[in-house]
């Protein structure tokens, strides 16, 4: 039997907030990696969670020798996984991808693993992460869908600014400062001011499907995909909100099969990566801040910082037959991306995949 | 033929946001009073819009010789219209209560004028202004309800803290000056800060629908009197934001006939009450803040301080048939309550039923 290989070079591609974010989980999480390399577009000193990185120029061979490549996520012609994606594959190098280019290429798993980590089995070096607000939907609904088929969902999203980069969570600061200084908000990166604000939409048109933006299509394409199922109906809303991080989203599920509020709160109790929030009528005149344990349903807050999913406000829509609504939030830096994505990892690593 | 009086004496109960708010609209509007006396818990003077008012405390003999009363909108057994509302009517007032308490009572018609203002005609002197979120999105909703009839509705609302009231408002600015600050937040209004979060329900517990908070089951019911339709299905979750002023929601509606986004864009921009802000393709990098016209979407900056619901978003729900989805927005404090029930008495009025 060949020996287990132990240590593993491992390449950060993207130092932005998830790149970071990923060298950060990788430590964390102590992934077995003898070596972590930064790529990026220019040569500079990152300071990661106390640790310096020599920040190297990307470029093919730098993947040479290297066993796993994270991609934080540049995307489109330019970006580091068009670029470089496949070629570092050729070089024996297994890429997990966390932008959106390959995320619905058919040589490509797109995975969560506590959802369909069994499509790594099939990997061909080249491993896509979901986006954000797919990821967190999907680690919740996917016991639901198990349990009872999900014949069609309707999504509203509360998105925060982390999701759109650094600069719009700056932007947002700067916002809220400026107006506590009574001065007028200047803006960049949003088409009007977020603080005090909201936005729907997010990310580009999408020009096949009339009226969208991208984000939404997302939701429909890659929740079919992680849950193998190409019939499920999705309609989503997404919406940028004043918050620095942390997604949230009110879900709506019509399912083949009923499942009672009571079977659902038992299955998602015990669902990998969900931690159920779920007390309506608790009497909590003030919620310790940030303890999950004292609050009746999950808030953005709460979830910022942790790898998991916080689901509650779980009861049967009055609306429909077979129907049940629920609300979910996650740390869209780390479970949306960079947490995923070494979960994958680890996943391969377990499973002798890499 | 009787003469039709032309000036009315009213009574405003309440100097909150909403009765302060309604003060400043009938003069804005130019409503026909003679005199506009108002009410409250102690005596004092109020200024509204550069003009000072001798509030008086509120006591049934107030009421005697006045022609209209609008109620701001305190409720509960201590609340001014369980404790003055039928008996001002007893006196001959005709009452418009923005309060929950009579809002499903039979005796008392729930209008929002642009959608059902022939209810006012059998009215018995008391008259229910909707909640807010209920009268924007029947606003919104009624024209594709008349054209196509809805079937079922599943909402997402993005709620600002003005609909708590005041004191919601001044916690969540607090909130952020303390952030700019660099200081601890502090907070009493709800039960975790509100400045970079948000929080899943609005209102208490409704007991009798397991999992509910009051707002969803209002926008339940009281959708259903208003467009006069008890067979309509609703399934809504109610969110507050970190916004100052302006409720969101995102709405999907399924309807018996199809309509197409054309014709719901062309039977919306018609629509009284409505503006329509919805041109997705826009290219618009720089918008100019506060211009509707240049905008692709509604967001609630816009809203702010104006009388319509904005509308956009508008699109086909890939996920079932006969379905759309839309966005709206509206100014919680003016058309949510002190314009709609303005315009309840300018109705009234026009149809000489005052």
């Amino acid at each position: 039997m060949a020996q287990r290989k132990k240590d593993y070079r491992v390449i950060v591609v993207g130092v932005g907030m998830v790149g970071s974010m990923m060298v950060r989980v990788l430590r964390e999480r102590k992934f077995p990696a003898k070596e972590i390399k930064i790529l990026a577009t220019r040569e500079r000193i990152e300071e990661i969670a106390g640790r310096k990185y020599q920040v190297k120029v990307a470029d093919a061979q730098e993947f040479d020798g290297f066993d796993l490549a994270f991609f934080a996520g540049t995307e489109g012609a330019s970006g580091a996984s068009k670029l470089y994606g496949w070629e570092a594959v050729s070089r024996g190098v297994v890429v997990i991808d966390n932008g959106k280019d390959f995320r619905m290429d058919p040589r490509v798993p797109l995975v969560v693993p506590e959802v369909n980590a069994e499509a790594l089995k099939r990997h061909q070096g080249f491993i896509a992460n979901p986006n954000c607000s797919t990821t967190q939907m999907v680690v919740a609904l996917a016991p639901i869908h198990r349990a009872a088929r999900i014949k069609r969902i309707v999504v509203s999203t509360y998105q925060a600014v982390s999701g759109t980069g650094s600069k719009a969570r700056v932007e947002l600061e700067q916002q809220v400062r400026d107006w506590a200084a009574g001065k007028k908000p200047v803006w960049e990166q949003y088409v009007a001011p977020i603080a005090f604000n909201l936005m729907p939409q997010i990310a580009g048109l999408k020009h096949e499907f009339p009226g969208y933006y991208e984000e939404e299509i997302k939701m429909v394409k890659e929740t079919r995909k992680i849950l193998g199922d190409p019939r499920l109906q999705v309609s989503a809303t997404c919406v940028r909100v004043p918050v620095l991080n942390g997604h949230s989203e009110a879900i709506n599920v019509q399912t083949a099969k009923k499942l009672s509020v009571a079977q659902a709160r038992r299955l998602l109790a015990k669902a990998p990566g969900v931690v159920l929030v779920d007390q309506p009528d608790l009497d909590q005149k003030k919620l310790k801040f940030l303890d999950p344990r004292r609050s009746r349903w999950p808030y953005p807050q709460m979830a910022d910082g942790r790898d998991e999913v916080f689901v509650g406000r779980i009861r049967e829509d009055l609306s429909a037959k077979n129907a049940l609504d629920l609300f979910c939030v996650s740390d869209n830096i780390r479970k949306g991306a960079a947490t995923n994505a070494v979960q994958i990892a680890e996943e391969l690593v377990k499973r002798n995949l890499l």
